[in-house]
């Protein structure tokens, strides 16, 4: 069983699912950015997952940060577990570009948020996926 | 040849090598705050690191992770890997507290900080390397 806290549910949107992790994305139209979310429950830390799932949660960090680099060509990746808001364990992976308008600060409280329009994120989201089945680790 | 970056090596105080990162204490005694930094020249990204390397950059992740728990007790661990300013791929681990005064914000860019005295430094570093020795994975 599992679930998503109701925060991460309102503030992005299923991309897909890998083998640990749900691919989300971040509801912030001004930075690339998508969420990796293990599929278990009560899982708070990295530290709380097993070893084998410390593993797999490491293979997709690293399959995330291929598809962001190779999509958004970021000048630096961002990635991060922080949780101090949403307690359930969930990995940012941000592209950051010198030109976006929180660089070089963190996006997390920088005041830059911008929606969606519809169209723009199905978009996104399907450029996502595909790279997500297309990229090679 | 490793070389640290000269900010890293102002901002931080050497506490252990690890077989691929050394450690290093940052100087903010506000919250306890260590760095994770592969001991490999020209690194910027995790991506950038070998298969074996990313996997032993966890290995260590998941070691110090559990030295900040069992030392500092605190109710969320922040990791991450940021570098928009200092690009030298260096990993931060950091033990928050509700009642740190940057919480429930990421510490970067808080303008909470704090110095060291240098006996408290050298205490809290001796701590650490203690843990680091002790904590089992």
């Amino acid at each position: 069983m599992f679930s998503l806290h109701q925060r991460l549910e309102a503030d992005s949107t299923f991309v897909m699912d890998l083998f640990l992790c749900t691919v989300r994305l971040t509801h912030n139209a001004i930075f690339p950015w998508i969420l990796l979310i293990p599929r278990r429950e009560k899982i708070v830390e990295i530290i709380d997952l097993s070893a084998l799932e410390q593993q797999q949660l490491l293979e997709e960090i690293v399959l995330a940060s291929r598809v962001m680099k190779s999509l958004f060509h970021p000048c630096k990746l961002n990635i991060g577990s922080l949780g101090n808001v949403v307690p359930q364990l969930h990995v940012h992976v941000i592209a950051r570009h010198e030109t976006d308008p929180a660089w070089p600060n963190p996006v997390w409280n920088s005041g830059f948020t911008a929606s969606y329009e519809e169209k723009e994120k199905n978009e996104r989201i399907n450029l996502i996926q595909k790279a997500f089945l297309t990229v090679r680790p």
